[in-house]
Parts: C-alpha cells; sequence; structure tokens
C-alpha cells in the first residue's frame, strides 16, 4: 500500500493510492496516520480493504507528511562511506545516532525556509523507516518485522549550527520545514529489499546525489536492531537513515542552497519530493 | 496550579491539587495533558475552575508524567560550571543541546530499569520546563511568556552508553524510564523566579546533588530563547535545563547506580520524586 495524508496544512486526512495511483479517502476507515494507525496491526486492516471501494478525492490536493505527530525523529548520521570522506570524518565503527526536533516534520512539496542567520544550507536524500510497532532489544534477523515501511526524507541540515555552535547536531537539523517527509508511506511488504533502492537529489537540475542504499554501512536491519538496544521504538517513529555523497558541505567549492533554489529527490519505488528554497519571512 | 496525571500507566488522567493538597479530577474539563491541552490559553481555562468543585480522587493513585506525549523532549548539557568541570568539559559558551526519546518519558516514582549491558548508570536532577505555546525567536526579555510551567526531572543516564559509543549523547539518555517527569506541572504564576529553586538528589539517603537553579550557566529565560533560534518549540515540548554537580560520573571512585538503589529527588516547589533502580528484566 501507499499510505499518504492530504489536504491543508495541520488539517490532513488520510488516504490511499488506488491502483490507477489516484487518491483515495481513508478517513472513513482509519485516524489519520499517526502512533497506532501506521502499527503493524492497523495496516493488516487496511490491507484486507479494496482500494476501489472507497470514495475517490477529488482534485489535486496538498500533500502533507506521510506520518504526523511522529514520537521521536531519529537520525543515522554518516552512514555512507563517501558522505563520512566528504564531512571529513572517518566511516563510523557503529551507527551515530542524533534527533530532528519533531517541529521540523512537514510535508514533500513545502518550501524549505532558510533559517535567520543561515549561511550554509544543505540537502541531504534519505530512506526513511516507518517503525510500527513497539520494540526493543530486536534481532537483526527479526529487524524488519518491526518496520511498517519506507518513505523518502529530506534531511534538510544547517552546516554551521550543527557544526559550528557547540556540541551535539540536533541544533543545525531542526528548524521548520527542516524534515520534508513522503509523499508515500510504502508499506514493508512492497519494498522487498530496503538495500536496494536507488536514490537521487539536484539542485535546479543538476544531479547532486546519486547512490544506492546498497551503500549503506549499516543496513536498515543494522540500524533497527542498534537503536532498540538502547530506546524503545514506537509505532510511528520515523528514522532517517542517513545521505550518501553530494552534499554541499562536500563540493568544492560548497554550493550551498539559496533562496529560489528548486530541489528535487526520490527514491525508487517511494515516490519524489520537489522544494524550493526561500528566505525565512520578514 | 500544580496539574498532575494520576492512575493506570497508559490510562492516566489529568488532575489537580487542591488547597489542601488532594488530587481532584480535572477529566471533565480537560483532555489529558499533553500540546494544547498545556498551552497557555487552556491553563487560563483551567484557573477560572475552583478546584473545590471539581470531584475529589479517592485513595493514592499511582502518578504518571505529568505531561503526556511531549513533541519534542530537549535537554540542556554542561549548564552548571561545577558540573561541567567534573565533567572533564569546559563550561559552554552557548547552550548545549540533545535529545531523549520520547519513549523515555515516565512518571516520577517509576523504577529506574538498568538498561541491558550498563555499567555507568547514572542520575541528574533537573529543573523541567513545559513550554506553552508555539514559540520562534523570541527574545530573552520575553522568553518567560513561553513558559507554561516548570517540574522536576531525572535525567537518567547511562555515560558508557552516552560517552563511549561513538557520537551523540541521546544513546545514553534515551531508555525506557530514563525520565521520570513530575510529579507536578506547577504553573509559571506559582514561581516568581525560577532562579531560585534550590534542588537536591540523594541516593540510599546519601546527599549527592545539592544546588540551586541560581548556579546555572544559562537561565530559564536564555534557554528558551536560543532553543527557539533553531528550532520551533511547541505546547507541550519538555526542556531539562542541565544538572549541577554531584552526579556519579563525577565522584571518586565513581558510584555508579545499581539496582536496589533508592534514588530521591526534589526542587523548591515543585515537589518530589523517588525511584528504586531495578535490573533489565529477564
Amino acid at each position: 500500500m501507499k499510505l499518504l495524508r492530504y489536504g491543508p496544512a495541520g488539517a490532513e486526512k488520510p488516504g490511499i493510492l488506488d491502483a490507477a495511483g489516484r487518491i483515495r479517502d481513508l478517513s472513513g476507515v482509519s485516524p489519520d496516520l499517526e502512533g497506532e494507525a501506521v502499527g503493524l496491526a492497523a495496516l493488516d486492516r487496511l490491507r484486507a480493504i479494496d482500494p476501489e471501494s472507497l470514495p475517490p478525492v477529488a482534485g489535486e490536493p496538498r500533500i502533507g507528511a506521510c506520518v504526523a505527530r511522529t514520537p521521536t525523529f531519529h537520525c543515522v548520521g554518516l552512514n555512507y562511506v563517501n558522505h563520512a570522506k566528504e564531512s571529513g570524518m572517518a566511516p563510523p565503527t557503529e551507527p551515530v545516532l542524533f534527533n530532528k526536533a519533531a517541529s521540523a516534520l512537514c510535508g514533500p512539496f513545502e518550501p524549505i525556509i532558510q533559517p535567520k542567520g543561515s549561511t550554509k544550507l544543505d540537502y541531504e536524500v534519505e530512506l526513511g523507516i516507518v517503525i510500527g510497532a513497539r520494540t526493543q532489544h530486536i534481532s537483526e534477523a527479526d529487524a524488519l518485522s518491526a518496520v511498517a515501511g519506507y518513505c523518502v526524507i529530506n534531511d534538510v541540515s544547517e552546516r554551521a549550527f550543527q557544526n559550528e555552535r557547540l556540541g551535539q547536531w540536533v541544533k543545525g537539523k531542526s528548524s521548520p520545514n527542516f524534515g520534508p517527509t513522503g509523499p508515500w508511506l510504502v508499506t514493508a511488504d512492497e519494498v522487498p529489499d530496503p538495500q536496494a533502492l536507488g536514490c537521487w537529489l539536484t539542485v535546479n537540475g543538476e544531479d547532486r546525489q546519486r547512490s544506492s542504499t546498497a551503500d549503506m554501512i549499516f543496513s536498515v536491519r543494522e540500524i533497527v536492531s542498534y537503536l532498540s538496544r538502547f530506546m524503545v521504538l514506537m509505532p510511528g517513529d520515523l528514522i532517517a537513515t542517513g545521505t550518501p555523497e553530494g552534499v554541499a558541505m562536500g563540493m568544492t567549492p560548497q554550493a550551498w542552497l539559496t533562496p529560489g533554489d528548486e530541489v528535487r529527490l526520490g527514491i525508487d519505488g517511494l515516490g519524489e519530493q520537489a522544494q524550493t528554497v526561500v528566505a525565512f519571512p520578514g
């Protein structure tokens, strides 16, 4: 299934794509896509429904983040060898974890808002994992059983805030609209191998990132198992799994995003995002 | 007002202490204490209600975290000079930010569960801030106007996970029950000066931490203003503002928590917590 949330910001409804790619309204059979509503049991109930039996949605509504109110927005850093190198860091020997503030989560076509004082605005195409069950100390062998599905995430970053403001990375990862997520939550049954997905990102039509999740240092299985040793993962938790090489920080010269830039990104089978960079208002 | 959540875990109801210190049931007039229900407008509506007009709660129910489902659990690190010194770190020149996973949030009297593989389990008494309004780029002068109230937080920490597992601190801060919060959300009008609150923590009756929020490097005003430059704060967000000296990590020899230890902590006017350390089950 390809699940999504459509409608005005803050008033999105749950929807599902039918075989023709048309949005059908799920709001009669599902609450908003958050927490237990993206849990494995709820997804099994949705799977039993014929999308063609649901009301079609007219027009081309705005698309929101494919999951709402994520309990915790987890991120993995430096998970591709060549990105670690371009960041001037050694490839990690175990996953590097950090967080985005929940308020950074937004739809896949929202503008990227350059924060006040930002000088080093950057992009990161990433495979997103949506957790489908309360999970603790799960083995790598079993880890995929905790996954509800996958989505595209742009882990928008402000490198000066992230790396030059003392300490932890959350400062450069959490500004409003720094977490475009979607367009769809593609359920795990439609992603037979999450380590074989091409991913790409362009700025103003120019190729910047082009890689595959095959190049991850730590696989989805390893990431989910590893996080579950340090914390309980909850239904609706998002995990951004790290970005391949090609970010602005790694270029010579560094080609930071500036207002007016058009960012496009996608992952095989998970859909595409498009964002325009805008200046902080006022 | 002193607001709280009482009842079985996962089925807490909102309550308020009356003048005699008895719990009154708020569930007829307020949804659970999360998000907009702890927003400034909702608190103003509650303030207009005479607690004596509400149903008293019989017996001594379990007390949950005073805020549910915090959108983001923010933490400030190294915010007392002597704690920075005992941690072997220079006092920071601007706030150090990190996060706890939302799933670490728990009631003030829950057991501290020693994680599997933990060898360096530690405690941290901290003043907690509860945010009451959507807040971005607020000045230090105005910052207290965004605060719904205050509470006690024990920022339970596993130092090996935090400091010896590559990278960011979230790994050592997020295990289940690593975030005892409460017993009460004390509204800001009852805390005339958040920088003049004595705080203390004992282990098995022995003094470990005894300090005052007067010794913070960055005040509540500065912390709220600073965070709001990097992210949007949301109603119900929690901010743990850092701990004073006296943690186990800073002792010679280091006196880590072990199963059976009894931890008690409190902050003037905000109530007390008590936790027993237990081994990871199984």
